[in-house]
């Protein structure tokens, strides 16, 4: 079974990724996308139809698809989510890709179709964005994440007929939880990576930086408007990921300061917690 | 012009890796190492002959090599120094690969032949460490920092050529400077990608971690033996850098805690910085 007509808004690095795919894996009827005229034409090979954004034709796009993708910024996503749930023809199902999801699921709560909404988040992405660096493959082997309390049994499946289409693995969370865990697992590596990288350029070490410190750095940058969207949108789950962690350096701190002994001792029991928390 | 007669003492990820360099590149005319009978053993196709540590034959090996290089654990090294120094035969030459320098270089500083001593540091690792974890292409196209100030020309020369031989890019540093910078570059990363693994782990946020985690934090963990020497022997420099991190880190905590303009505003200075940093 095909997913039908898809219409994607945003063919960015996501949204052109999930174009490509599902034009080279023949996984959709049509595919039509909403964008600027120039990444429209950009893409021409992945798509069948386009229209600019806020035109009568993307109403029209919007409200004849089967499944709608919202993969534009963030902020965009969460003024996109009632107007998109308002054009949804019956029986059509939408989606998103914002990386932070319970304020995408506060914009839909009051809204009558919003079983017809599966938020998701697919954990790919590259550090340079926009249509030229979509690949048909990013998401091959990813977790994608899915929201799926309280939608209709049909609107998940095909939204996880969608993620299984461009070869990523749907992985059901609870959004409050997701944004919690992304706090640490994302939100806070970035902004430390990007600190680390910091304070070494002003201690003029960077000169001396291998292999570790590359991998340990690689994440740091990313366009700001993405990264401003995640900072606003999950900056509660992020203060207590920074309290947390801070907290853990304060301590080490601490020992590396009372003297040689407490620090080797802390610094090892630190690393023998990397250690445990890698078996579990 | 070969190397001559080579003696290295301690057969593990280092030391392994430089005999099966310089035996694939037919760099030395023999090839002895130092080390406990098994790992002797293992060692056999890389190595002309070999000796157990504090044995007769160590000391007969040590005094008729022209180039000695210390690569057993930092702690072994700083105390192997000043008697390489004794056993080395006149124009011979002594070098060391523990991953801190003026520790090493103050335990040469007192001795008549210190100007034989070519204090070293090759940025090359694995996850893994012993023999069995080591290659003959460990240090390809690696920085090897070498200590120049004070050493003769010919044994700088001799151990520079080591360092060619092997595939790597000899730098000269000030022994200061480099401990500073590495307490920056890899001591600090490398603690705070462990406190990232741990604090994550703590939060049951592992299971969400995507390949930009498992990238951030590729570097916690390493042998304790390798990490307590470096954390004893560089306190006072990773102090500091934790120090100017933590502060950093503080000022975007309290940026996040004032609100959410102000988190985003200061979250997106710190990106900003990372990226003039990566341009600089």
């Amino acid at each position: 079974m095909s997913l039908g007509h898809v219409a994607i808004v945003g063919l960015g690095l996501i949204g052109g990724s999930i174009a490509k795919a599902l034009r080279e894996h023949s996984a959709a009827e049509t595919i039509c996308a909403i964008d600027y005229e120039a990444t429209l034409a950009a893409a021409s090979a992945c798509i069948d139809d386009g229209a600019a954004p806020g035109s009568p034709e993307a109403g029209k796009l919007l409200g004849s698809a089967d499944l709608v993708v919202l993969a534009a910024p963030g902020q965009v996503v969460l003024g996109s989510v009632s107007p998109a749930l308002d054009a949804l023809r019956p029986g059509a199902a939408l989606t998103d890709t914002a990386s932070f999801k319970l304020a995408v699921v506060e914009r839909a709560d009051a809204h009558p179709r919003k079983a017809r909404f599966v938020p998701g988040h697919p954990m790919a992405g590259r550090e340079v964005g926009g249509f030229e660096a979509s690949r048909a493959d990013l998401f091959a082997n990813a977790s994608w994440f899915l929201v799926g309390a309280g939608a209709d049994a049909d609107a998940f499946n095909r939204v996880s007929k969608l993620v299984l289409s461009v070869g990523a693995h749907p992985r059901v969370i609870d959004a409050a939880d997701h944004d919690r865990a992304m706090a640490f697992v994302s939100h806070l590596p970035h902004l430390v990576a990007s600190a680390l990288l910091e304070v070494a350029a002003d201690a003029n070490a960077l000169d001396f930086a291998g292999p570790g410190f590359q991998d340990t750095t690689r994440i740091a940058g990313g366009p700001d408007f993405i990264w401003a969207d995640i900072f606003a949108n999950n900056r509660e789950a992020i203060l207590s990921a920074l309290d947390a962690f801070t907290q853990r350096l304060d301590e080490l701190k601490s020992a590396f300061a009372a003297g040689e002994r407490e620090g080797v001792e802390g610094a090892l029991r630190l690393l023998a917690g990397a250690r445990r928390a890698r078996g579990r």
